[in-house]
């Protein structure tokens, strides 16, 4: 037993300081990255910073960077497409923040941008975050290699779109899942599959093999569930004060099922703990060097936000 | 003098057919090119497809078959660039007509989709629109070459972004614009952004030569400048039969400036006429092979909707 689990040099501390440094990176980065309007469209560019660059884990752009080093891809190439898939993140909680939607006012602490600004100026925020995701990728400065920015805009698509993020949403609202197969699937649409961009980026960036992109992509798969569960355990145990936002088993109140609500708090920690080791698994075929991303399962699942 | 401007084998006529023969080749491939979701979110691709698939004129894409005709581009390449187009117009009209937006019950005769739907479906739709325009364009089927995709992609990206068309559409919810270069920097923006990229879509396939892409642009420019100035000369002319949506004047009445309030009906139907001159002059470049094109110019500014 440590006296102190999080002594300097710990792999534990290592983790913590390698999120706070990504997280430091991809603000520096959106900051230069994403417009600024000269004429009255300001307003909008001034929501989309609002949005894209207040306070935020970062942990997709942490992840594909700490994948990044372990297939040696090239670190700039890896930061500017997780940027705009950071963009694609920061527009869906703009947009599932709505009235219409999930209707919250607060998000990480801070007034929703619908509530800062309007609701219209949201939605084009909203809107023009996504383009802004695809204008990132697909710049020159991305790579040189054409193929690579068009696989990558490619792929940041699909897991946004109809099959991807939104639909999850779609399924979401609808509130029709009464097994945890319809959880899952919903999960894997609305959350899952900007995780597995995260590690798509690297993989498509450094060319990975099949052995090291299979052990990658079951890792976000992993890690995508368990981070989900963990989000619906917040939902019940939460505090408004640790969410930032309305939390106290809103799923519940709200008549929706989750991980939670059908599995029970047990089972959903016992399944969360299977995942974490299933997860860290699959990282043998990296040998020693995947001990920091082995390391990260245990931060990115103990959080309490 | 004519006995019927429109017969057989005419300009006009040919220019009818074949703004007819490309609205029904776009809606066709679109019906093709869309997703269909197989769980519960089959109720967000319904929604994109009623939204995508709903009559309309097709006009980028029209401009951007025919100016590839002119520069000899692989037609199926621009077939379904000018799709991808047809989705970002197509969310746009989505999210434009939302409540906190223009607030329109009615679209082409049919309800918008918030009202067809609800107003989340209506968010979803719009934004994976916006996906699938870039999923559509960025797949290898559009294009062998990656150069070609990733340019297509970033240009679209750039035209329907905050300084492109979401841009526009936030000067235009804001109002300011008490001159006529506030006016005209809103159009440009707002509409003549996606204008051009139909242009910008057989110029990249083609890989047009610098005369021929600069007599393209000048001609995009000039006529969806003038396409603007004839929408704000049917708001204030238009019957709410005729345009299938509220009309009679509906900017003026919500005080804002058009091009009609600022240069009176008159000097605005001047410019018009001396805008498609000038889009036709520039023209010449490609001698005979450009009448079609030509002949689509009145053709474009008569209308009636």
């Amino acid at each position: 037993m440590s006296p102190n689990p999080r002594a300097a040099n710990s792999p534990e501390q290592a983790v913590i300081d390698r999120v706070a440094e990504v997280a430091d990176l991809v603000t520096i980065a959106l900051d230069r990255l994403l417009p600024r309007g000269e004429g009255p469209e300001a307003k909008l560019t001034e929501a989309m910073r609002y949005a894209a660059l207040g306070p935020g884990k970062r942990l997709r752009p942490f992840f594909a960077l700490e994948a990044g080093r372990l297939l040696d891809a090239d670190e700039g190439a890896v930061l500017r497409a997780a940027c705009a898939l950071e963009c694609i993140h920061a527009y869906s909680l703009v947009h599932d923040d709505l009235p219409c939607m999930d209707d919250d006012d607060v998000r990480r602490g801070r007034p929703t941008v619908h509530r800062q600004y309007d609701e219209a100026t949201a939605v084009l925020a909203g809107d023009a975050l996504q383009s802004a995701a695809f204008e990132i990728v697909l710049d020159e400065d991305t790579h040189d290699d054409a193929e690579i920015r068009a696989e990558l805009a490619l792929r940041l698509a699909r897991a946004s779109g109809a099959l991807g993020m939104a639909g999850g949403q779609m399924i979401d609202l609808l509130g029709v899942r009464d097994d945890l197969g319809g959880v899952a699937r919903m999960q894997r649409l609305k959350t899952g599959a900007l995780f597995s961009h995260a590690f798509e980026i690297p993989i498509i960036i450094a060319r990975a093999r099949e052995a090291q992109r299979n052990a990658l992509m079951g890792f976000a798969d992993d890690i995508g569930l368990a981070y989900q569960i963990v989000d619906d355990l917040l939902d019940v145990e939460g505090s408004a004060e640790e969410m930032g936002k309305a939390a106290g088993g809103k799923d519940a109140a709200l008549g929706k099922t989750n991980f939670v609500t059908l599995l029970g708090v047990e089972q959903a920690r016992h399944r969360v703990a299977h995942l974490a080791d299933q997860a860290r698994d699959r990282l043998a075929v990296f040998g020693p060097d995947a001990e920091n991303l082995k390391a990260s399962v245990d931060f990115v699942l103990n959080r309490r936000s």
